[in-house]
């Protein structure tokens, strides 16, 4: 590796030559002097080239922002005046001695850290992902997916590898994109559900990470075409609510890694980490429905599901009446609901089934599931779907399942609640959607 | 959850009553005595049902394996005849005073641990992957993937979430899939390969874990068309050796880890968690060809990558000169590697390039990569490769990239080659191939 100082680390090198490498952020030409602010992923560092360095002077000439370098320099303290207490390195300046240039960059398109309409942003992502903003943003995102593993590991879940392509669009529905397998049809999978159940079977509990599929026309701030869904199916349960509390101890885990690995993200983001409650409000959807009459005048009463505003609605309830980010909506109807969603004994024509809502948007859903053979079957059939697609899954509950459960969670979608991201696209790494791989689809 | 104790800990419970709940493994009815193994994630323990228990009695005359069920018992020492002393709870037998079925299960198609073969075990897979074997190698491949991002984590890189979906097939050649994306032709990755370069330019070090897909028409025991692949990309090396070292130290960490938490499993498969030396033998290709040909008499000497046996030959090699499970062969031709593979300044038309080969395969290919935009490009016409379709891709290298490079690893072929088995498709959960998506495709 080449061997050089962090710019992070270089408190700790106070009037000692280093050597630093990195990206040149931005070059002030102060005619005799020449200030470079070099910029590693730890962090950034003002530099000086004096005229008495004259062959670093003349390449320092030379070097425009991106430009990678690498130099050899004295860690000056600044003069008190010229302090700046709130910045890392704020009371530091680098004298520059001797320049490497590891790779030039050609004239920017634009001054990177300027205000970008989004599909210019997405347009330069190599650059435009460059900025403290997403580096922050991918940071909390990286952090979060490492704490969700982190959490099952501790508790013995087994981490499973779930394919993504499938042979029948087999969760049903036409969402799922088709790709020309050896004369064949192939999909590509919406979620690992199927095989996650068909793992507790041996592990009796799992996790799993990985890409999924919406072959939805949308063009929203908050659906994406390709996202990151974080699974877990855990066996012997009593029924959906010992989900709902394992659910409730996961992103307490995830915020307690946050407040340790991240806050400085946040404060940058002006984003705040949640408190988990111990135990997060639950409501059913028609109590739901009834308090949101009773309070707003709005009827959605005779509505199988919640729309974005009653969404929102009730994450503003929760916050005032329990002072939680988070509330569990349970209970769908079964018709609003998949076919291995278990209908509730006590209240039928209803489901164990639970969405959970986090500053105004729903982030995961998750529930109890069928595991008796004869009841997926008419489930099944009662749907409309034809069972023979389903052969395959259905050997799971054909050879002996025990009661199990689960839920998924989006980490583009929760990465973006938790920033305060307007649209899901910022809190996606490379965003495909209805118009966009990468570039623009071209007409 | 469902209260209970788990098999695997009925050792502290001697002499008192436990619930137990897991699935009837063998069941043999001895008329007045009927004994049953029962199963959970943690192990097996044999139990018997007397007569004087009449309900349970009658219930366990109707049970089967496979059967889900939960019991009430006594956890008695066995007399000391009939101890079993190498099997988990070989001491114990549990009388069964109370049992509830939570799921009942149809006939089996055939004792789950019977020898099959592999379309048979294929077809059936949510039952056949119940069996210890199939357990021991998942759990071993869990602990892999665990591993490789746990070093990876602790050595400061960045997790990044890659894309699958992609619009051009990018890295060329006739193995991608075909997507209709929205009215586009798009096609699934090969690799993370753009996009973990791209992110070194953001992260400097980065790792990611995920599906990748290649359209080969290949039925061969190594090969399959969707698998996990395990990447890290590295920022500011300086040349090829550095990514082998951490490539190196990378695989001392999994089989440290591997040693910790899977001695059982490996042994229970008869196979042996290698010692990773600390400088992991290396030779050029062209150098291996002239052993080769002094040794064997084969002359490859023009050949511009190793055949499978040669390959084989170069780990026996390995083993017998460096008592090594692992070598490193360099220098592949430019012509035989990708267009963004860094050429040897001081050995031209040879690549800072290099396979790892493990128990006579590759399970790794990795190295420099051109850092220079303009060489890049000049890379990618030398290909006759149209620098158009990779205008996303070299912006990148546009703005400013320093030195890199990298490697992956594949997790299905590194399991399969640890435990000595000879199917890739046996350490693969639910393997994709030319006549196989879960179910055999039908013509």
């Amino acid at each position: 590796m080449i061997e050089r100082t962090k710019i992070g680390e270089l408190k700790e090198k106070v009037e000692q030559e280093v050597t630093l490498a990195g990206w040149v952020d931005i070059r002030r030409d102060h005619g005799k002097l020449i200030f470079i602010d070099l910029r590693d992923v730890s962090g950034k560092v003002q530099m000086v080239v004096l005229p008495n360095h004259e062959k670093a002077q003349k390449m320092a000439q030379e070097i425009r922002p991106e430009w990678v370098i690498k130099i050899k320099g004295l860690v000056n303290k600044r003069p008190e005046k010229m302090i700046k207490i709130d910045q890392l390195n704020g009371n530091l300046e680098i004298e520059v001695k001797e320049i490497e240039i590891l790779s030039e960059a050609k004239e920017l398109p634009f001054d990177k850290d300027s205000e970008l309409n989004l599909d210019t942003y997405l347009d330069y992502l190599p650059l435009t992902l460059r900025t403290d903003k997403a580096k922050a943003i991918f940071k909390v995102q990286a952090n979060i997916i490492r704490a969700f593993r982190e959490f099952f590991n501790q508790e013995n879940f087994t981490e499973i590898q779930a394919p993504k392509l499938i042979g029948d669009d087999a969760e049903g529905g036409a969402n799922s994109f088709d790709i020309e397998y050896f004369g064949h049809t192939a999909h590509l999978a919406q979620s690992p559900q199927f095989y996650k159940q068909i793992m507790v079977g041996i592990f009796e509990k799992v996790f799993t990470t990985g890409n999924v599929y919406r072959a939805e026309k949308h063009s929203t701030t908050r659906h994406i075409n390709e996202y990151t869904s974080m699974d877990a199916e855990i066996g012997f349960i009593v029924d959906h609510t010992d989900v709902m509390m394992i659910e409730n101890s996961l992103l307490k885990y995830i915020m307690d890694a946050l407040k340790k690995n991240c806050q400085k993200e946040f404060e940058m983001l002006g984003a705040e980490i949640p408190n988990v409650p111990e135990s997060i409000p639950v409501l059913k959807l028609r109590t739901a429905q009834e308090i949101i009459k009773k309070e707003t005048g709005e009827d959605s009463t005779n509505e199988p599901d919640l729309e974005p505003q009653h969404e929102r609605w009730l994450c503003k309830y929760a916050k005032k009446e329990h002072s939680s980010d988070f509330i569990f909506i349970t209970h769908f109807p079964t018709s609003k609901r998949p076919m291995y969603t278990y209908e509730d004994e006590n209240d039928l024509g209803y489901t164990k089934s639970f969405d959970l809502l986090f500053r105004g948007i729903e982030v995961t859903t998750g529930g109890q599931r069928i595991h008796n053979y004869d009841k997926l079957l008419a489930a099944i059939k009662t749907k409309g779907l034809n069972p023979e697609k389903f052969t395959y899954y259905l050997q799971t509950f054909k050879y002996g399942m025990p009661p199990h459960g689960g839920f998924a969670l989006g980490l583009e979608r929760l990465t973006a609640r938790l920033l305060g991201l307007e649209n899901v696209k910022e809190a996606t790494l490379f965003p495909r959607d209805l118009n966009r791989i990468d570039s623009l689809l071209s007409k």
